[in-house]
């Protein structure tokens, strides 16, 4: 089957939007900040924007499953506070839990936490385990800058996100790196930001000892990897020259492959182990529009993969399938339990 | 002939880190702060550490010409303050001025600019200036981040620095955007904000009319363009979601070859078109050592060049030497003047 392990719910009813709106203008207000309960989304409309969105191009695509989660951009953990996090990460991932009912043969959940900059990652636990162990998650999204392109919290690698991996371990969920929507001017957001996070968090692990504290902590690094692939000559070399190996990091690092274009995607299959490679489009996303020159979509990576000249079939099942059930423990048994 | 368009003076007398240190030690005491004229490096040092240094690489690696900057790292201009960066451009600028006048047919100067933090870019006019006009420089290095990893300052489209670009034009010099060192505990210096800085620069350029109104204006983004090559197809679809052609930033944006393994530069190589790619290793930088698989430097990026089967005589000529030419108008007046 074809797994693809990124995909967010760009699509979602408007209506999540404007919650999102009031419960930002009443800040600091609490009292006049929107309930939970209060945002009404029927399944109809859920049936709506999935059927006309995501899964239409799924479909379309040839794809047989997601990894959902909610809309990158719009964790924005620098926005509201720490309270108004929580309460946002538990809406947003209610409607990821829903999708995921109304559709477990297309979709998968996967969570965004309530980070908010400055706090401890170890309020995250609560509403990871809520998503984990009461709804049946797979995995989450964790922010290496909450404060949205200031880059203000330490980095991934600090003691200071040590008890959230413990809890990461411990429930045998990966996370994959992701930042949010960028409130620096200077970055883009989907065009600069995202692909920095992603250089940035490889960079922080290449140099530490996150995993021998952690040797079963997982993340997979969006968007290729960012730059890493295309610089693999000189993160081997920085490695190397502070006596670490940069293979060391492949038990707990994965990359996806949304790169939007065939000499990206031939690439970084040629630089990175196979075993190391997740299939994933995060369609509908940063790139909407189709390539003139050969009337596709720039993000249907499906195509990439599927032209690599030099995979095998064994590669690509491991691309399309394997890895992802092997980085995502509870996707494999959710799959199984549907009898897949 | 090879011209290496990224070198900076990293074999430095210590001497000169010493005279830096007084001087930031002294930041709040105008006073005590060391003259120029306190630093003292004979011409016998700089031979020495030229010699045994980047131009033995040079010619060992079968270089001609090098352009050659200050330490990229420590120019550093967030620290200090808007007066300790004037006089340590020109103290740094001096010594590659020294060093150029005594290597003349080997190094081809370029120069930092005195950017501080939050100050107008169009102070750096006079020593640009001063470098251009009476000391024979070819070019700057422009930081698109005096903040050191916080990125503070407004994007390089910002009108925020169109004096210094309209200064730029007049000179008919380029600029390599080169961050300096990051005092950002989430940045490693070269393995993240050097990829970063080169990123980010890039993706402000996409969405601007920047070059519609500097026509002429040119930029060298280097480390092979940070991750933007491997991304192209993102950065395409991008630039047309948004009714723009990345193509259009062709005509004033190039790339250096600053990618430490063949497959790297095979891809740059296959993606950029030829005429945006010029010749640099910055050597010796980020990684010091030998790749242990094949014995050779990492930043013996002549090497790759060599190795990539698919250029031709003439693409060489042009990444080797006719692009710098053509971007360094400059560094061709000063070539002609010495016979080459």
């Amino acid at each position: 089957m074809i797994i693809d392990c990124h995909g967010h719910f760009t699509t979602a009813p408007r209506t999540l939007h404007d919650w999102r709106a009031r419960q930002l203008a009443a800040v600091n207000e609490p009292a006049n900040q929107p309930k939970a309960s209060e945002l009404k989304i029927s399944d109809d409309e859920i049936r709506a924007a999935i059927g006309g969105g995501q899964l239409k191009m799924q479909q379309e695509r040839g794809g047989d499953l997601t990894i959902f989660s909610p809309i990158a951009g719009q964790m924005a953990h620098h926005l509201g506070n720490q309270q108004t996090s929580y309460v946002w990460s538990e809406v947003a991932n209610d409607l990821i839990y829903r999708v995921c009912e109304l559709f477990p043969n297309h979709f998968a959940p996967v969570c965004q936490l309530p980070q908010s900059p400055g706090q401890s990652p170890e309020n995250c636990i609560p509403e990871l385990r809520r998503c984990v162990e009461q709804l049946g998650f797979v995995g989450c999204n964790l922010s290496p800058d909450p404060s949205g392109g200031y880059w203000k919290d330490p980095p991934l690698t600090d003691r200071w996100w040590y008890p959230l991996y413990e809890e990461l371990v411990r429930l045998d969920v990966p996370a994959m790196v992701h930042v949010s929507s960028s409130c620096n001017p200077c970055f883009h957001g989907t065009g600069a930001h995202y692909i920095n996070g992603d250089t940035t968090a490889f960079m922080q692990f290449l140099l530490s000892d996150l995993f021998k504290d952690f040797p079963k902590l997982r993340f997979i690094i969006p968007h290729g990897g960012g730059a890493v692939p295309y610089h693999w000559g000189r993160y081997r070399g920085i490695a190397l020259d502070q006596k670490r190996e940069i293979e060391t990091l492949l038990n707990n690092v994965y990359f996806d492959t949304c790169v939007y274009h065939q000499q990206g995607v031939e690439f970084l299959t040629n630089v990175i182990p196979i075993e190391n490679i997740l299939f994933g489009s995060e369609m509908i996303g940063a790139v909407r529009g189709r390539d003139p020159d050969t009337g596709e979509y720039f993000d249907d990576t499906k195509k990439y993969v599927d032209a690599c000249s030099r995979l095998s079939a064994q590669d690509r099942n491991k691309i399309f399938e394997a890895n992802a059930r092997r980085v995502y423990p509870r996707l494999d048994a959710r799959l199984k339990k549907l009898g897949k």
